[in-house]
């Protein structure tokens, strides 16, 4: 039994560690904090909380709180907060896992253009692993710091590995089209993400750039000695939870059974799921639970490989990896607390 | 452990046993049977239900299935199957949970009336245990045959349950107007259901007369000795899962303290939570979880006590309510396998 | 062709003045104010208003506006603003529509009450005509200052007025269970009308007591010489647009035939309308139209009569009444400009 | 005043035709056929278009109808319909607006490949015009049978054009992928279009191959001389209207202002709306409306230009295109009837 502490836990996904916590066998939330709602219960804010397990929870100023006793503290905080708390922590003997983008990037200086700040810790970001356990497993398990991947960043690289490791498309002809669901924007007050400006449409946003692309291109060049080149373009689509990738590659020459190469990669993978042939993923079809799925397609007349990668942008795209690596870094059993199937409808 | 078997199991409510009691420690699904479907994977037909869990439950007929071999079946039928399947399941020795309406109306005559059918067991409606724990929890423990209520009866009973109980209201006043998401109306085609003729639209419904009129109306009735009646008029949210239910009654003088009564009455109640004044429900915060929210409301200006009341169609009002039952008659602690918090958003 | 001019245009109602005056053919867009957007096009703040008869559409703020010259100004605000800007432009001969509620309640008292602040031009209120065209066509044709009404009041009035000036119901019995869309909330950041905490759920809100609370009973207290109760409840629906009002009334003796009553009374309505019995009025049949739609039910084994009666907040609800009224005020056909259909799906 | 029919009005395309033409100055709705509705009320079946404007509107099976007394005839049907009535309404003197598919591929082979069927009137599919205004109107003024095209191809060839055009990317390397509302699917019971299956998720669909793909290449095609292909993949948005189509193609050298080659290119397009640089298109922004809105992407690090293109299925990708087109055929001026702007929110 560890002590786990959340920073920033009034978020969608702080409230999301919260509810897969609650029902972990080998973790006790020791602490949860929030500057605005010191002292009150988490139950009081969050009524789809109120239940026997988090009945004692209260939020508390990071000062006043217990973070320092815990094992472990999550970081699900807007992006520049943890690379100023997580030093002390570390120092202190805790381990952490950052859910937001501080030490994703191994550049500095691209960090620090794309982020827009300067990095308040940069001798830490050497030492973090990236949290992508089909990647980066046994660092993982030896880590004190895990950068938690984005939730774009999860699906476009589950569903470009196969393709990449095996040389089998050109790393200069990378397309994502991805779009996700709402509660990725954050749980803030914005005209931008209000009911009557985003239901019942659908649109491309930030096409021109978007902070997940260097995150992404920085995992996928670890996979090919050739440059890499990808163009990303993110859209919103009217839904509360769920990111789809469609990925496009042009192919070198003959592919061979791409079927077969997504299954043998990912068979003893507990959270990647490769559809059989034809079947082709729906972000409902994981909503809730930590699955990554994967379909393979072969366009007719076309000379592109597609891939269509689906995950919950909050679970395996946010807090069910950061309890997935938790599990690595402590050994425990990896599908510990995610054992959860997808709500349908 | 039990071995528990699921009739008709391709339904929203079946999906939902199929995903509650894959986390349930106590029990083997050792059958699910489902004609269309005979001999199928149950992780081919519904991709969201893929997991370690469920990797080898396979839709059979229900003839060729181990139903006889289960100590407890649950039926998510269509109206008017249990009736005529139960009985050689429980003269064989199993206990059943009958999630349709087949055994919920005492008065054959009444059942007869409003479903439109001959009832093929009458003998057994008598035996046949009202599966409401927070009425009937005792009967339940004991029961090998129980009617699970239905979805706006749970709703619309447990809100009104304080008021009649005490003697609060007259019970020829009572109005319940109820909202449900369409998951309510079950997994079929339907033009009547299609995502074009229900998005972006609200309508009541049924409101000359709905099936579950007679069912609330004869658990009402038994809270109190006075002649009761009810005007129930239901309605189509355009959303997937809850049901919220706006109740209005006369009150007979002056009330007292009825924020006071709610929470004493329900104190005790794992899934009944009574939220604090000032507090409304909303669906969302029972979101796959079996809790039944619930607050009190005195209008401004107004002679009549209004009650809101929440839950999940699917949880608490249909498979999450079974598995509570289930548990009581086998002895287990009430809440195994219901500990799961509402996914938010 | 009269000049219009538009204050506060950027909310959700001041979009649909625009979206419906462009097509009106006696009416020139003159003005359009907004503080915030001062000297910005119409079209580059809303791509959706970019068509050729918006192109020269420019916001200004109000003081460099061209609104002193208009023949009507429509004051598309919040609370508290025509109060203060309106006695001017009256003065200065234009004639107003004010879709706030400054000037629909004759009790200043009972105003200020509800809506926390002093009156800035009382003596105006009992000039101002309350814009209803069912009730009071003859005083609009007349009026230099109309309140148009807010949303659930046109729906709840426009749905009891024939059963209460007929005397058919005990007018201290009535119920209007209310259901509206998130736009009636207005265009604003907020974390309660954002997307994830709104979508895929409902609730009652604000039951304990809403502002239009005393303009309902103001209305519908002056189609009866009894005293009049209501209790009215709120709730939000996860859509767009529409309201739909259940009401509830206890009869008084045999009613006789309902349907024609409604019938008859709307007959020459040309923005009410009365459904066969049977059909149930969806939000949807009324998406972008002025139209009303009514249904009356006779529920089973109640003693309840119910009307069900649905509206575009945004059109019946607000803009298209205000040109409905405008239509009155300058003795235009009333129904120019507002003869668009439904958009369905 | 010409007298119009539609074939097959019950579906939303013949329902948006109906609302559009009701407005139309110079159109008299003749007749509205439909075998399973014959002798009832447009309004009856339809509550959305209960209004002055459709009063009379009564479904008439075919035989029954006033089709060959009409000046032109639209058919909104299945597949196959067209191409075994139009024949002889053409042989009457009517003129022919073809919604659905029968028409609009050149290559009878290819048609029959894609569509699963012997064309029942090859020999008319020569002088069929492809009624894509931007593309061919010259040929679509002196037309007598026009083949509307698909909603899909209509946002991908008005996407691609200008770079096609002026042979700045390479032709081989196109990418469409797709997104669409709902509505797109059809009216029609199905269990793959219910509320329940498709709310709250987001998929690729057809990705093998939709039948779309011929004919958007038949069209692209022929803006260039060298050969073409294209992976276009199609996904479903939980949402009712509405298609965003993001392009992707590699360039050829040096671009030049793309922006300035969109602009001009559709300068005098009242329907194709070149958005300024930097917004991109929000299918909301044309929910009813017949607009196209188009932007231009250079994305950051990307060798490919992008654009993104939206439109309302059922008006430029179907029923408002049909009217464009009809105003084009009689020589009414191109816009009447197709004014109204888009619905916000």
């Amino acid at each position: 039994m560890i002590k786990a502490g959340i920073v920033g836990a009034t978020g969608y996904t702080g409230i999301e560690l919260i509810r897969l916590l609650a029902l972990h066998p080998m973790v006790e939330i020791a602490a949860v904090t929030s500057r605005a709602n010191d002292g009150q219960k988490v139950s009081k804010i969050f009524p789809s909380l109120r239940d026997d397990q988090t009945a004692n929870l209260t939020f508390q100023s990071p000062h006043k709180s217990a973070l320092s006793d815990c094992d472990l503290v999550f970081f699900a905080t807007p992006n520049g907060v943890a690379m100023k708390e997580a030093p002390k922590l570390l120092d202190a003997g805790a381990k952490v896992v950052d859910l937001s983008a501080d030490y994703r990037i191994q550049d500095i200086a691209t960090w620090e253009d794309w982020y827009g700040m300067s990095h308040a810790s940069p001798e830490l970001v050497k030492s973090a692993v990236y949290g992508l356990p089909e990647m980066n497993r046994s660092e993982i398990q030896s880590a004190n710091l895990v950068a938690n991947p984005g939730c774009y960043p999860t699906a476009v690289q589950l569903g470009f590995l196969p393709l990449l490791k095996s040389d089998l498309i050109e790393p200069k002809s990378l397309i994502a089209d991805a779009k996700s669901g709402v509660s990725g924007a954050g749980r803030k007050e914005s005209l931008l993400t209000s009911y009557c400006e985003v239901n019942e449409s659908f649109k491309a946003y930030a096409a021109a750039g978007h902070r997940h692309l260097p995150e992404i291109k920085q995992g996928l060049q670890g996979l090919t000695a050739e440059p890499l080149a990808l163009t990303f373009v993110p859209h919103l689509v009217p839904m509360l939870r769920g990111i789809e990738s469609t990925l496009y590659a042009i192919t070198k020459g003959e592919l061979g059974d791409v079927q077969k190469l997504y299954e043998d990669t990912y068979q003893n993978e507990p959270f990647v799921d490769v559809l059989p042939q034809g079947i082709l993923p729906e972000t409902r079809s994981v909503k809730g639970s930590n699955q990554c799925r994967i379909s393979v397609i072969k366009p007719r007349e076309s000379e592109h490989i597609v891939i269509s990668s689906v995950i919950d942008n909050l679970v395996k795209g946010a807090a069910g990896q950061a309890i997935q690596n938790m599990n690595l870094m402590f050994g425990f059993e990896e599908t510990t607390g995610l054992e959860g199937l997808a709500l349908l409808p």
